[in-house]
């Protein structure tokens, strides 16, 4: 009887996800490990917060994308560790051994050292995160209108997004929609409109990786519908009250954190080398040095392309390293002769800004305004997964688009208050 | 200057909503005054909780409705208390004069006295109820495909469900489905077709308020799709691991509360007269003794019928007794005499029992099956709220006809756990 080869991919993001797939021929069984039950589409996770979308409009269940392949297992369960020497994964329900393993665990954010402003200042990586921040925006609304004090009115009424890349422009553009349209009929006592937001980024201007014309084309679509930009402009300090610049401080009911991610802990159970953003250094086949069997894709690999530029932490990248290992794996599997490195194939940058408004960079070609809008709603929609979110999530954005009303306004308790508490809600 | 008369309405169910806009031409401020900021449309929960549907698919912003409406605010808080000496609410941010008061406040789940079993076997009142449930339900089976004891696995596969009225057989059938439908091919380890459902009623039979034909195909049709009902069967324990019946005991993973209800804690603020329910009793006005500008709707009222029947706790009775008083409202704010009396018009019974099967009791009519089913979804959708609503709940229904499959198979963190808290998780 021949040993059937054990994959095990910890980890169903984009890179994960499009690893399982490419096993799909190999004699092997593979098994995904997630702690969640679901694969987020994270590209659209701040329409989530900022209630254009509902949570299962941008999440599947990794076990129903899988359900076609045979040789595939999915697991809902936490990784605890891993043992490279017994070639074998630490769960909380034992120790399931592999003969290849894929770590696939994604980034988190990074405060820079100071993790306890994550409690004032969330940023957008899990649903729970967007709900959270959809939570937090919808009640600074409701909150503005109930209580007497108008300073308090104003801080209220000010969000604070850190970080001046693409979810932080879309983001501010998103906020900026919902204060001056979607809510600005619905309050009596107060003027959604009046809602100040301001978006700080540490470089000297938005979206470093575009082109200056297009950074140029944010900020100016961005000034016009009222969001303050602050570029080279430092966050000294996160606290429930509003931040502390290195100049200054801005008192706000929310702040929502865009400005750094970290390679997910999972990578330290390997003890390997890292960069400093926490990423394993890999060799050119996505390997960790000293075991060929263990590889690592997506946000926490360390690789650089052609150029000797550093891989971005986007989904293109993590899906193309993915889909590499994962026929690497199938041919080792097959007693099949591989030596092509990998290489990172750069598609482009997208980030939209608002209605109607968005850039796109896609090699020599470069769009902005309403043309870009509709490129990046097509491609946004092309890449989800399955016909029905497809669907609801195109209905959800032409609704918005005729109506200016945006159909998630829902506050939910927030995960650290029971269903009974109550009093901490307002 | 004429004293504009100030009517507060606490709670924005079906009834308060109905009240408000039952006042929308009187001369009067109309201050709605609601913990939550949506309006939930209770009668369809039990399809969030069973992953057809999305939260916000069910909920509207309670300001967006009444947004038209100029002589109303609405206000998100929590009231403490009522001075009825005074005149005036209590809440957090400080007390509010009314001229008129309206309490539809609903009700919650009754225990019977063991409030400590809502911690095992939650119920459906409020969106995170829901969410609570659909995280139960698909995390019973994501545990059963991980955990090695077989013993386990069984009690993670099975699901009682407490209370054979129209939730409880609406939650069988429901489950009934996920199980051997929509999941059914996406496991390798468990056969989720092997969940064991049981709906408990301590009473002789199903669906107790419809005529005894109706109740017997609820039955027949339950079974047919692999539930077992056990009527005549008194549950006298719940716990984290099952229930104990009055003659044995169930190991189950999950445990769902469908069996009663109790007033709304906050009609003890008026310190009146309640029956067993914690019903305010209440004049053939709704209004309260003693107070004739105090009035209270909906499932917070304890009130008959013609033939001196209770008024049952449904939401077109809410509705009902909600335009009522709005109208004697702007009646007595415009000086007209006002003698009629409320009169509830009992519309009928509706409840459905799985894919193309349902019974409907409309005065003489009594409908089964197909039609049932049809005529089900029909009502519902016209009792939606919002066109974007219908449009995407008709969607889902018929995507999930054609399909089998449920588009919000989500699982969000508990609301116990904070986003850190995964160990809790699986």
């Amino acid at each position: 009887m021949t040993h059937r080869a054990k994959v095990i991919i910890v980890g169903a993001g984009f890179g994960g996800l499009e690893c399982a797939k490419a096993l799909e021929r190999a004699e092997a069984d593979v098994t995904v490990i997630d702690r969640e039950n679901h694969h987020c589409f994270q590209p659209l996770l701040y329409q989530v917060a900022t209630a254009a979308l509902s949570p299962a409009d941008i999440a599947w269940p990794i076990r129903h994308i899988l359900r076609p392949q045979r040789n595939a297992t999915v697991l809902m369960e936490e990784v605890r560790g891993v043992s490279p020497q017994k070639k074998c994964v630490h769960t909380q329900f034992g120790d399931i051994a592999y003969d290849y393993l894929v770590i696939a665990t994604g980034s988190t954010h990074s405060y820079f050292g100071h993790d306890e402003w994550s409690r004032y200042a969330p940023g957008l990586k899990r649903i729970e995160d967007a709900t959270r921040v959809r939570r937090s925006i919808l009640i600074a609304f409701e909150r503005a209108e109930v209580v007497p004090d108008q300073d308090e009115q104003r801080r209220l009424l000010t969000f604070v997004i850190v970080g001046g890349g693409a979810t932080g422009v879309e983001m501010a553009g998103a906020i900026a929609e919902v204060a001056r349209q979607t809510l600005a009929a619905d309050f009596r006592r107060i003027d959604p409109r009046s809602a100040h937001i301001i978006l700080i980024e540490a470089g000297p201007r938005l979206l470093p990786t575009f082109p200056l014309g297009l950074s140029e084309y944010a900020l100016k679509t961005l000034s016009r519908v009222g969001v303050e930009v602050k570029t080279e402009t430092l966050v000294t300090k996160c606290d429930a009250n509003g931040v502390d610049l290195k100049d200054g401080r801005i008192d706000a009911g929310t702040v929502i954190w865009a400005a750094g991610v970290t390679a997910s802990p999972a990578v330290r159970w390997l003890n390997a080398e890292a960069d400093r953003a926490g990423r394993v250094k890999v060799g050119s086949d996505l390997s960790l040095s000293g075991y060929p069997e263990i590889f690592v894709v997506g946000d926490t690999a360390a690789v650089t392309d052609k150029g000797g530029q550093p891989v971005p932490g986007i989904a293109p990248a993590a899906k193309q390293m993915g889909t590499y290992v994962g026929k690497l794996i199938s041919a080792r599997i097959a007693g099949r002769e591989w030596k092509k490195p990998f290489r990172y194939m750069h598609l482009g940058d997208l980030a939209t800004i608002g209605r109607r408004a968005a850039v796109v960079k896609l090699g020599p070609l470069e769009l902005k305004g309403f043309i870009g809008w509709v490129f990046w709603s097509i491609a946004h929609i092309y890449f989800l997964i399955g016909l029905r979110n497809r669907f609801v999530v195109a209905f959800n954005w032409f609704w918005d688009y005729l109506t200016f009303q945006r159909g998630a306004r829902l506050i939910t308790d927030p995960p650290d208050v029971g269903g009974s508490g109550r009093d901490a809600k307002v």
